[in-house]
């Protein structure tokens, strides 16, 4: 049996397990989901032992504070690349969990489409590529050395990663990293991704009076830290829908004339985007295309606000403090560094001598730029083609996983960055889902993907 | 025995009650609590009962979907003038939870003050008014005609009260109404209130995109409601405290030489407030004192602010949308119907069309002036002068107690504003509390009141 009639005759079994998997609420942000996302850690040792990978182990990390993470690996395939394949368990927060019209970890398929916290970032595809492993195993066809990291704390951003890496560089060396972490152009064209935005995720605390007043009594006589906290957000922006952080685009990389006409080439129209976010009008900075916007450029964003009463009714409180999350995107070269200085120093020039006020950094991640030229993305971009029966387009994602500039800088390996996600899954909010034919397709893309890479040579 | 010795040799009973009172939870705001709003009425009416008041009745209000109203009388005091007295004994919610330093609802002396939610506002008051009645009832020496309506909806904006005084126009007939819920000019200084300030309490949502986007995904390519928000907030004052709502200062009645002059008696400084609100420096209206600015000007706070995530760690969400709670304190003679069409204006004009947006009224009053002049002002004075031993201060209070306008308006009738609550009492915010020798002297202040009215003749 080859292994492709192995993925055909496993289909219904591959689900069920995908079923099983999204059913896991392995909520990384949340401390009370903690023995959840070491019941997923346990659930995916488990399937990689039960597939024939070796070694299986699940990692503490952060010195046991942070999220276990599993290992696995197959060395059998002497000369031949090894090849380390990355991906995650954990998932997102389900709030506003009221929006969700089925419930986040009971999986529900609708017509060609499973819905679940997790479906899409990233369950479905770190389960595709491990049952790719799975097919050429059982099938004896493997041909290439495979060493698997399946993270339990992307979703915070991957705090310990860099450091785990670091510390088992030995253990984890590899001719290239596969990230499975990533999406499609769209339904039926695949893309390579050669680019990912950067992060620096700041919680924001503005403080006013002692504690919560009445707004009758004091009302006009306090800056209300809410209010301050609106002041100061809304300076963030300019007209233009530009950054106002000082010197914030001074490091930003100008994108050549080429890429611009190869990223024009993404099936995105400000229409297409306009619907799957379901908006009547786009917004962002002028003069450049949607693609451009939420690839190539940096950004900052609420994530979200909170201040006084926001219970049912009306109380007049005047609020003694007030909160934002808010998160830039970074495209290269901008580091996190610079950006949280750069945050610092707006709050200091700007936030008035009535309240004090906190930064604090929760997370954070360097932009990454891979090499498009490397024979592991020709053996990728073969793989897509022969599944898809299109050539894959290159495409930079507008978001963060910090694993791949680790993979990058701590492996000193190329990334290939392969995924099967669609920028209309519902990703972070509720009703998040999959389109199933890509679990399928993906299983085959990845199996595909080992076969080319057996061909090249060390 | 007099009524004063009375009140001497009742005054553990007395305390004993406030903290039997103080211990229902009588949150009008929360649906969930209306069981124990019902039990307060229940309690207030007993307690009336008990000390010899007449026709005590808990009455439904808005058809029955308002909170109850206890109402009482004592009428047998022929000619002599007919009081009405009012009080509440609903009190606000009591978030933020944890900075209480003892449970709001488990009433704790720590030297001469009690700590509890609702204590200053205003079941300290309430039960000293009741207690006056008591004192002067059980000695035989109440000489005025005695009307009580104590209602369980004021801490909502008393929705219901102005239609309940209509449709009962006659039953509550009187000659002048005592307002308690009030407040000293400080703690052995007692003032008479001939003004207090309306309110239009709003609720904004703005919506951005159908459903939460993932930031990294579609940041920089949707407009951010809650940066919407911010923008939106952040325009509603100008660089000096102005706020900007279009006509918003047209109708604002100028304060007179004579009546600024008077008002900078109040013993406030600007040190003394900020340390009341726990601040280190004051804002507000340029050219107005603080005085001024929390009594005799209008202003607009932000009351509370949501959106996206809130929770524990970072979660890179694009929210679908956010709300503020907002509300403005009014002056003579702006009106509420006419803020509303300013507020609304002012969302018309600067909402982008990037979002969609609404604007909900949830409560609101009409801002008072009172006559400084009546005979039962000249009572109260006597009183007060009486019991603290110095002359009582005029003073504007800068919150909203909607039904001294409604007993103005639909009883035609004067109204004395006269209470013992000090302005930093944490009213409203964690840890309110009461200066139990003002509960006392209260009594006797709302004795000595009805005393001095009683040699009014009609």
């Amino acid at each position: 049996m080859s292994a492709f009639e192995y993925t055909q005759i496993a289909r219904e079994k591959n689900l069920d397990e995908l079923k099983e998997f999204l059913s896991l609420p392995t909520i990384s942000t949340l401390s009370a989901h903690r023995a959840d996302v070491q019941r997923g850690a346990e659930w995916v040792a488990e399937n990689l032992r039960a597939m024939g990978m070796e070694h299986v182990e699940i990692m503490p990390t952060g010195k046991g504070k942070g999220q276990p993470l599993v290992y696995a690996d197959w060395l059998h395939a002497d000369d031949a690349p090894t090849i380390l394949v990355y991906g995650h368990f954990d998932v997102q927060p389900v709030d506003p969990l009221n929006e969700w019209r089925t419930p986040p970890f009971e999986p529900t398929i609708v017509d060609d489409t499973i819905y679940a916290r997790g479906a899409s970032d990233m369950k479905a595809q770190t389960l595709a590529v491990m049952k790719a492993l799975e097919a050429l195993l059982k099938t004896d066809s493997l041909r290439v050395n495979i060493k698997v990291i399946i993270e339990g704390e992307e979703e915070v951003g991957s705090p310990n990663l860099a450091s785990f890496l670091r510390a088992h560089k030995r253990k984890l060396e590899c001719d290239v990293a596969l990230n499975c972490d990533s999406q499609m152009a769209s339904k039926d064209l695949p893309s390579i991704v050669y680019g990912l935005r950067g992060l620096c995720y700041f919680e924001i605390w503005v403080q006013g009076p002692a504690q919560d007043l009445h707004s009758g009594l004091f009302g006009g006589s306090i800056h209300n830290p809410a209010q301050v906290l609106c002041d100061l957000i809304s300076g963030m922006h300019d007209a233009h829908g530009r950054v106002t952080l000082p010197h914030f685009y001074d490091d930003v990389r100008v994108l050549s004339d080429d890429e611009r006409a190869e990223l024009a080439r993404l099936p995105v129209t400000n229409e297409s985007w306009a619907n799957a976010a379901g908006v009547s009008e786009l917004w962002g900075e002028k003069n450049f295309s949607v693609v451009e916007r939420t690839g190539a450029r940096p950004t900052l964003e609420v994530n979200g606000l909170y201040a006084g009463f926001i219970g049912e009714g009306s109380k007049t409180v005047l609020p003694a403090k007030a909160m934002a999350k808010i998160s830039t995107r970074l495209v290269p070269n901008q580091r996190p560094e610079k950006i949280k200085q750069q945050f610092e120093n707006y709050m200091r020039m700007h936030a008035p001598n009535t309240v004090r006020w906190s930064v604090e950094l929760l997370a954070s991640g360097e932009p990454v730029l891979l090499n498009r030229e490397s024979r592991f993305v020709r053996a990728a971009k073969d793989a897509l083609q022969e599944t898809f029966g299109v050539a894959p387009v290159f495409q930079l994602l507008g978001w963060s996983v910090p694993v791949t500039n680790s993979l990058n800088d701590e492996l000193g390996v190329d990334v290939v960055v392969m995924g099967f996600g669609l920028a209309d899954d519902g990703t972070h909010g509720p009703n998040e889902h999959f389109y199933l034919p890509n679990f399928y397709r993906g299983i085959e893309g990845y199996a595909r993907f080992f076969e080319h890479a057996a061909k090249i040579s060390n």
